[in-house]
């Protein structure tokens, strides 16, 4: 799958203005169908950069709890260049016509909807909800740390030539990449770092690091929570909400990772020589 | 409205680790409620820094074209610190119970949905759909587009205190600031900005320069073109769509606008020295 494309230019600089050809990132839309029983409908469209679309949809389904295990998942098809199909459990299926319902009487949903308040918030029943967390497990040394986002950059093949897209990666505690994904939308990238292992049939491991290229948002923190990643590395500056959410799932959140220095908002102690 | 708070943040640095308080950006949901005839729904809730609220439900309402004119918007208020509550008249309310039917009957909207496909690219009605622009007006300098991020930036009063928000700016064509909005979603920042206009009764002036401090994604572009904004300038990448569109509404599309230079995606004839 194509992610970037080349595209006519004007190049304007100091020395001169020329006609060229560039590359941008490919976004384009990608549709997510369900199938729960009889009914099909589309769940969600994303502008993503195409790729691991079927990562995707199985990593937004998981991040937005549709389903809440690997196995609600019965089958996931990429049906033409722009969409996924999904076939979901029993369980899942029902879940859906009961969240349908709330759109349809009170209006909980809307033309560009998202979620109510309380679903936003609710994380209950996700591994990395109220599952104890060893406080102090995995440990982080700090010259892993600094090296993670020259790490995530060497992954970035598409980053190099566009300047155009977000990076999200897996990386073990040694600093070794596990999974690196990039997509114009962070979400997706994390999306389809999740969802590919929820297509193997798991969550990402249990000492992982999730490093993410830009800043911490709510959304990216949340979908790390509900996979129940420890730790979350950002080379930028992290959100109110996004310390409040870390914090309340017991994760370890550093932010503007970079010219060898770094803050931690919270989990210290999974920090080698803090705490 | 405050837009920073403080933190209790662990310092690592070469020098030592030190405990110290930071600010963050705050980022906290609002929700967007609308009142149609005698119902009232949640339309959509989504994350931003407060301040403007009833702006960026304005400018909401008018990039996803529940609205096609300011005039459509019979109240918009506050209510309490996290939602805003808008009134609409018969037309846009007959528009919204359309637009729910189809998602009741075939579910073309979701548990964290967006619209259809063609909805999404569907500008027809629009001021910057298919009303003619000049390709060669307005008129904008290399000199002046040099200076347009630092511009941006020294309107950035938050930024520099938390590194954490996107921005989004109107300038004339001569560089001078009209106005600035800074979020957490850099959606929302143009929101804010299209937004507080249509709560003056109008739409952005037909010779503004939207200024956006990231990325051009198809979204951003998206809300320009309806809002008939004819030049926009990006110190990031743009997408593939980005162009796209930016090109199908006949708008100027500038991108890595730094270090002295910028490159020229469309509608290059409305440079100066260039065409």
């Amino acid at each position: 799958m194509m992610k970037a494309q080349e595209t006519d230019v004007v190049r304007v600089r100091a020395a001169g203005t020329t006609s060229a050809s560039d590359w941008v990132a490919i976004e384009r839309p990608l549709e997510i169908r369900v199938r729960a029983g009889e009914t099909e409908r589309v769940l969600s469209t994303t502008m993503r950069t195409p790729g691991d679309d079927r990562a995707l949809a199985a990593g937004f389904l998981y991040a937005e709890r549709v389903i809440r295990h690997p196995r609600q998942l019965c089958a996931v098809e990429s049906v033409g260049d722009d969409a996924v199909m999904v076939q979901l459990d029993a369980a899942a299926a029902a879940d859906i016509e009961a969240a349908q319902r709330p759109f349809v009487t009170s209006g909980a949903c809307g033309v560009c909807g998202r979620k109510d308040l309380r679903a936003l918030f609710d994380l209950s029943g996700a591994p990395g909800d109220g599952s104890p967390r060893d406080p102090r497990w995995p440990r982080l040394a700090p010259a892993v740390i600094h090296a993670l986002p020259s790490g995530l950059r060497a992954a970035q093949a598409t980053f190099a030539r566009t300047g155009g897209l977000h990076a999200a990666g897996l990386f073990t505690v040694d600093g070794v990449a596990r999974a690196v994904h990039e997509d114009v939308g962070r979400h997706n990238a994390v999306d389809k770092l999740v969802g590919t292992f929820i297509l193997d049939g798991r969550l990402p491991d249990a000492d992982c690091v999730l490093v993410v290229s830009g800043r911490a948002s709510f959304e990216l923190v949340q979908k790390a929570a509900v996979a129940a990643i420890p730790i979350m590395v950002a080379v930028g500056a992290p959100s109110s909400l996004a310390v409040e959410v870390a914090r309340d799932a017991g994760m370890t959140l550093l932010g503007f990772v970079r010219d060898g220095g770094f803050n931690i908002y919270c989990g210290a102690a999974r920090i080698v020589g803090v705490a």
